[in-house]
């Protein structure tokens, strides 16, 4: 990329809001995903909306690809120049616009992180429910977290969403910019949109269709009691079971997560110990909310069901420091692994919640018959399943084993009536695995659509398509 | 239409699945809406999503144009066959096909009655939280009601959407049929899907892209406890307030309806009088559920935000028979209008909840400078609101004037940042007010993606685009 052109883009976004040296870069070339790096020309930083058309419109009228980034936490590739190009960065894009208690939004630019939202809203009773805290990278120091532009562009889920649904199902609004650099403001601040849902259609198009520069999200109120429950099991079927009996039994938990063996060994080894159980081979944590009572009694529910389907040990928390260590514990898995294992590949697939016991056991066996470990943690209200294939860099060979692994267990999923994603992305790690869920009419429709918002194709390159 | 093709698509669904003698397409001239009229060459009604493929690949071939039909209570003109052609009704695709508790989902065919999921689901303690049973139409006697399939195509509401979101975001699977006449099974049992969202471009778009043949939804728990709360107002901007008021509270109620004096008066003129207060300005209905005492609790908490907010009387109905009548006022309140008035239009936009005082102000004198009178039934929760305009057919002009006034009440509502449609479509009433919307970038957006589902252009041809 010729200086005339860096010189262009700092002309629109200042002069400390480009990066073009090799040694800028480097930290560019990867995202939370392993096995693809890929090095942009430039890295933007517009600091809002209009900057970013501008910028999308320069590069777009010079032919230059353009991905955009929150903070890299997808697990497929997203936010990586596979094609070279720029990168804009929403790092700059970091304001709370506006919170209407009103109308119970908040409008957000697209780089805030997900959990300022949250930190900003409590204090008002409110909450975003997208509940994404559980995306702490490896360092749990440097507590990188994902944004809610990088939310939108993968539709996330996150602990809630079994109760409070997807990111979609929060927009009212987006603010986008499509090629060739045009500014749209898309919905409001009401529930329902006349015509095709763009709105839908850009909300998990993993920024092959359009940036996102703000969005309008719905928050609801905070309940006032919430209560954890801790179950822990002797065997993987069980738990399963244990699962499918909360739910048929009408409960309506907020979050229920599982995690087995090695996922528990791991975090009980770092400094998030919580005192979860090591000797069971799953533990499960859920979470219900209402008032006083209403908590209380859906707790005692959740409880004796969980007794009746066979727990070894059922315990309602009802101290809050324990029960904030729990959950803290919980969001810190991934990040503990280092205790158990040098490296790790982190899958993410969907199963009908029924087939759990089955998910888990294809996902121990895929990586036992490569001589590898797997932990697994699994947001098992919705399905999604997070293994983490534990491997070892400095043996050859290892890590391509540790994703072939991966990829046997997204192929699992789809068998077992799943998905091969659950909200980290297709991006360039499972393009090939698209071809498994959908059929060329699907395919070739989903590319038109490519085409009418974007039709030189510049807008990230070499993505979700096979 | 030749009768060699009738012949052709008897052969397709039998001798009684096709109607096409004039006397019979009679009937299929219009549907819920009173301004349109088109007459098609001939009605169809396939058994099962193989031969619904059959008959659009038939017409598609033949460049016939395909219009869907569930039970015709559109109000926006969305089944009737502007361009002729054949209209496909669902009529005979009415079956509930499964019940899943354990993945919490029902697979229906779209041609089952929106209320009949309701009616099964509650004896196994569950419900499809889209409760559209208001849409009761002009005849109550009739019961004829909106279908899961129409519930589909114009992503409706219903008086729970406040809490439980709109059809879209019940959906986990479609079987659609796209042209030429191919069956696409997209999604399924699992909360989320990679690739573009087509599962969410399909719902809303009114039958333009693709029929729809069968769904999985989402079903939850019902709550233990319901409980109602009746409130009166002396004036509509205390209730517009008190409105915002119980939703800046916190409070989590499921649906909350208000309704005007005229509205009150008309129920209660009717056979379905309950004893709503008639010489209140606007009555608010709210329901709140729960475990007993969590339901209690939050009945309390609104009563109380209700009175601070200045309502004239609150009253928290416990007895379930009281209750009941209410809330089947409410829900025949269109239906109860030919006691007040001899015809009327009744119109679909939404506006940001807190602008609900204004847009009642703005409706009344829509229709007072026409020598008209209107009712108005509003989802508060939701801020979609439906005035209902009442005429005279006999009257010369008092039809095109109300129609006139309905459009005016919508355009306000997209200047109080609202939108011109909640529930019911753009259709061919409101292709005018897209415009209004939209710019021409994000129509000819739309437009490229209907070409890339419906090439030809046949598929609920004259609808939606100006």
């Amino acid at each position: 990329m010729d200086l005339s052109f860096i010189k262009r883009l700092e002309e629109v976004v200042g002069r400390g809001g480009v990066l073009y040296r090799e040694v800028d870069l480097l930290v560019y070339e990867s995202d939370g995903t392993l096995a693809l790096r890929g090095r942009a020309d430039a890295v933007v930083f517009p600091r809002s909306v209009e900057e970013m058309a501008k910028v999308v419109e320069l590069a777009y009228s010079h032919g230059v690809p353009i991905v955009g980034r929150g903070s890299g936490t997808s697990l497929s590739g997203g936010a990586v120049a596979a094609k070279g190009g720029i990168v804009i960065s929403t790092a700059r894009m970091n304001k709370i616009i506006e919170v209407d208690l009103a109308n119970e939004v908040a409008v957000v630019q697209a780089g805030v992180i997900n959990d300022w939202i949250n930190a900003y809203l409590s204090r008002l009773g409110y909450q975003y429910p997208v509940d994404l805290g559980y995306q702490y990278m490896a360092d749990p120091g440097s507590q990188r977290v994902s944004t809610i532009g990088g939310n939108i562009a993968h539709n996330s889920g996150g602990v809630k969403c079994f109760k409070y649904g997807v990111t979609v199902n929060q927009l009212r609004g987006l603010t986008v910019v499509i090629p060739p650099g045009e500014v749209r403001r898309i919905g409001g601040k009401e529930f329902e949109q006349p015509g095709y849902d763009l709105i839908g259609l850009v909300a998990g198009s993993e920024g092959t269709l359009a940036l996102v520069a703000e969005a309008v999200v719905r928050i609801t109120p905070l309940y006032e009691a919430t209560l954890t429950i801790l179950a822990s099991f002797k065997d993987l079927y069980t738990a399963g079971r244990a699962v499918s009996a909360v739910i048929a039994s009408g409960a309506m938990p907020v979050a229920m997560e599982l995690m087995d063996k090695l996922a528990v060994e791991a975090v009980e080894s770092g400094p998030y110990a919580a005192g979860l159980p090591r000797d069971a081979e799953a533990v499960l944590l859920i979470q219900v909310e209402g008032s006083p009572p209403g908590a209380a009694a859906e707790a005692d529910k959740v409880a004796k069901v969980l007794r009746e389907a066979g727990a070894a040990q059922v315990e309602i928390v009802d101290d809050p420091n324990k029960a904030a260590r729990l959950w803290a514990a919980r969001k810190q898995a991934f990040g503990a692994m280092g205790f158990v294992g040098p490296n790790y590949v982190v899958e993410d697939g969907t199963i009908p919640r029924k087939r759990l016991a089955e998910a888990l056991a294809i996902a121990r066996s895929a990586a036992a018959k490569r001589g590898l470990r797997v932990a697994n943690v699994f947001h098992a209200g919705d399905g999604n399943l997070h293994p983490l294939i534990l491997y070892d860099e400095r043996k050859p060979g290892e890590r391509e084993k540790a994703i072939e692994a991966g990829e046997e267990i997204l192929e699992a999923c789809v068998e077992l009536g799943g998905t091969i994603t659950g909200e980290h992305g297709v991006g360039y790690m499972k393009k090939r695995l698209l071809a498994k869920m959908y059929g060329e009419a699907e395919i070739g429709i989903m590319k038109a659509i490519k085409a009418s918002f974007d039709p030189k194709g510049l807008l990230n390159p070499g993505k979700i398509f096979p």
